[in-house]
């Protein structure tokens, strides 16, 4: 059918990556085919209308993808929905800003963490990365949930070794929501090259992002997806207070100002209308 | 009488800060007059033994002093207490540890953050600073108050600032627990001065962090210790239950692993018990 044909169209394109490096690329295909493939039975297909699976600006500056499929709830799934995208954007300067992202957002059947890598690319020579499994409770408050997902998995030692590279500085959002957001093994790094050494942050993407974003991910689909949590009922209404308000400041800080911005607000309303549905799904 | 004289023996001891260089000192004494002098109607007395309020290692190559003042609680004071201490240590290397610090904790009458400074000056040109209003609630769960005490004040500019000047580096804590209770605003740097350059981690305290840590205390006592919140009863449970485990948790990480290396298992235990019993006033 058509509907499927667009589909098709969609997946495919999601999963193209057509405007980054190839490492850049390869890392972004193996983390959804990755998680698609270990949780798959339990993922619903992606249901977004083809104008939200790919979709650009009037002018053709900017082309975006978006890729989303929701937990099968009937199964008992612990997944709310996984939630794929990237964004292609020629700038005035002539470079262009290219964001590749992936999450995947757990429902209240568990209080294990979330997943969430970005990759944010605005020039040859820099890349802002974000890789975390942001946690689900207020961490003061639960010694033991730290303990469990954040020293016991040594989360610390991969945001360590990466920040060893000489090219890696400190991110830091200027969101203090976002600040809030983040684990404390969160990495929030930015890879300044030298305009003298092109490749170097494709190089930096294979040797030190790629490990460390897939052993990341490996944490987060043993531990945390797929793993069992007793979750009382009391506990539940303060996961699904949490977790919404969560989506709702995402929202509003990371989407909600730069979308009408590249894309024009008629576009922007149709993808954050759809974004919005798959959250309160 | 004894009693008396050793208690102003202990405060005056406080208050020398007789190891630290003259800016360091400035500061520290300076912050200590100005939360006593503002808050000093709502403080009782330091009541904590002379050999409390004043101590050293058997061998004489640890000397500190502590104190401490609860609020008081008939006046419907919203502090629960103020602690300063300092640590002064010989190293095996010639050079001294050179600790300093002063946290003022809030009680539940009251929402708003705690004031937390801490200097570390390990060698003549290293200082690790330690400044931040730790919140007392889960800021995911409460955009409002993040707006209110961390937005509205502007903490984040004077973070900003202070990480503008060439010699300071991020200083990320070992301890998870520790980057958990902390605010998106927090100021945790090192100031790293080359040794060619005698006197600059002091310049560096007189000329910038003196004025942003007297910045800094003024906004917790104009909006956070003098501010009135309302606070129901369900949520001075949640309170309660999150302050007491900030206490014990700093405890364990902050002293409980230092002191006894430091001072030996009869001070350490005489001193952590007297910290315990201000804690749990």
């Amino acid at each position: 059918s058509q509907m499927e044909l667009n589909n098709e169209f969609g997946v495919t394109k999601f999963k193209e990556f057509p405007y980054v490096s190839a490492p850049h690329r390869n890392l972004m295909v193996d983390l959804v085919s990755t998680v698609e493939n270990r949780l798959g039975s339990q993922l619903l297909p992606c249901t977004l209308p083809p104008d939200v699976q790919y979709y650009q600006n009037q002018t053709g500056s900017a082309h975006a993808s978006l890729h989303t499929r929701s937990g099968n709830k009937p199964s008992q799934s612990q997944i709310d929905f996984i939630l794929g995208s990237w964004i292609h954007c020629e700038l005035p300067t002539g470079g262009a800003l290219n964001i590749t992202s992936l999450s995947a957002f757990l429902n209240p059947l568990t209080d294990a963490p979330n997943f969430l890598i970005e990759l944010i690319q605005s020039s040859p020579t820099s890349l802002i990365l974000i890789l975390d499994l942001p946690p689900r409770k207020d961490l003061v408050l639960c010694p033991d949930y730290l303990h469990t997902f954040y020293e016991e998995t040594q989360l610390d030692t991969r945001k360590q070794r990466l920040e060893k590279i000489p090219e890696v500085k400190p991110y830091i959002s200027s969101s203090l929501y976002i600040r809030s957001v983040v684990s404390p093994t969160a990495i929030m790094v930015r890879i300044e090259t030298e305009a003298s050494q092109p490749g170097r942050v494709e190089e930096v993407i294979k040797d030190h992002v790629d490990p460390i974003a897939k052993e990341v991910l490996g944490i987060w689909l043993d531990q945390c997806a797929c793993g069992k949590r007793e979750v009382g009922e009391a506990e539940r209404a303060i996961l699904e207070k949490r977790d919404g308000l969560i989506k709702i400041k995402t929202i509003e800080v990371d989407l909600g100002s730069n979308f009408p911005r590249l894309f024009g607000p008629e576009v922007a309303n149709r993808v954050l209308g759809a974004i919005r549905d798959v959250y309160t799904v």
